[in-house]
């Protein structure tokens, strides 16, 4: 299930269609994620269905969109076929995941992790900012400095065992993190080794960042 | 102060004479503090002084650094002038830092605040996990989602009226973060926007990433 439904608040456009290195930003997970899945479930906004951005490539099926990430998975796995075994959902906006990562995910929950999810170590220094302190005051919201060995910053795919996944979004709820919908079920996440490289874009400037690793990868050798 | 006196321990090598898009990591920085900076005082492992590697062009001076962090930082602020009003301290692993985000630190160190720090949002999920439980219990370090609007990731350049820094490292304490030193002598750290590309080079994928980055930034129009 790939999610590319977003409306693109803080990006500033549909990020999902712009073109980065000559390919619109969805359809490089989408043909990762076809290389090495079944089956690929591409989730677009709505609106987008009818124009002639509806169309992915690689997609089996291109589904719509509801108003929020957790309808929008709920949309995407009506769509999966009952008899799948590992699902894995990805972000749309992470084009830079490798096969290798999507096939090392599918591999451990086959072996038995009911849920496994991409996490890379935190290199730079983080702070918690008191949020209550910034209206008032200004400078003294520096905050706390955190820890930073015991920081993991997940990525996408995050998969799966298929009826976990389904029990997970059988109610309403919503949730920005799929494990964390599974961890609530009871179930324990494996946390695999990311990808640095696999960025999320977020900001227009990130797009620059991910064209010029494509274009470095697309050249070489 | 620029800070590239480490052994390389995670990168795998002195990552700091690493030729990336056709230059020393080192001299990118050293070369943007200097078209900004009155002065730039690069700090080197002791071992390489004797070297060729031991010559950073466009440095004001050169001295040797110690065996940890706040010692290189200690090295490198007696060779920095008495009448110098602001000092900046940057990572000689963050090659792609503009030297926009070097005037805006010194700009807002002069206009008040006793440290700034360049600060961006987080985006991706973060756990905190749990390391005692890792050796018993494998999956179960899972560990628990951290509220990441409150989360803000620190980088370089970070700016110091200079008094602040020399009285905060006249002691023998040890810290990965100069803005807590000062913060720790009843100062306010102001964080300002800084940049996503201002990567930090730790592990040696990070290189390929920085190299595409630059060599797109050296291809621009």
């Amino acid at each position: 299930v790939l999610l590319a439904a977003g409306s693109g608040q803080r990006f500033g456009s549909l990020k999902q269609f712009d073109l980065i290195a000559g390919h619109r930003v969805i359809d490089y997970a989408a043909s990762t994620a076809a290389a090495v899945c079944d089956g690929v479930v591409v989730v677009l906004p709505a609106d987008s269905l009818a124009t002639e951005d509806g169309t992915v490539p690689a997609a089996s099926v291109v589904v719509a969109g509801g108003s929020s990430r957790s309808e929008s998975v709920r949309a995407g796995l009506v769509a999966v076929p009952a008899d799948a075994a590992v699902i894995l959902v990805h972000d749309g906006a992470r084009p830079l995941a490798s096969a290798e990562l999507f096939e090392r995910v599918i591999a451990q929950v086959r072996a038995g992790a009911p849920a496994v999810v991409p996490a890379v170590r935190v290199v730079d220094t983080i702070r918690s900012v008191d949020l209550s302190g910034m209206g008032s005051g200004g400078a003294g919201s520096a905050g706390r400095v955190i820890d930073r060995d015991l920081l993991r910053s997940l990525q996408t795919p995050q998969g799966f065992r298929a009826n976990l996944l389904r029990q997970a979004y059988m109610g309403e709820g919503q949730a920005t993190d799929d494990a964390g919908l599974v961890e609530a079920l009871g179930q324990q996440i494996l946390l695999t080794e990311g990808e640095r490289s696999n960025l999320k874009l977020t900001e227009s400037a990130d797009r620059i960042i991910a064209e010029a690793i494509l274009i470095s990868l697309q050249s070489a050798p």
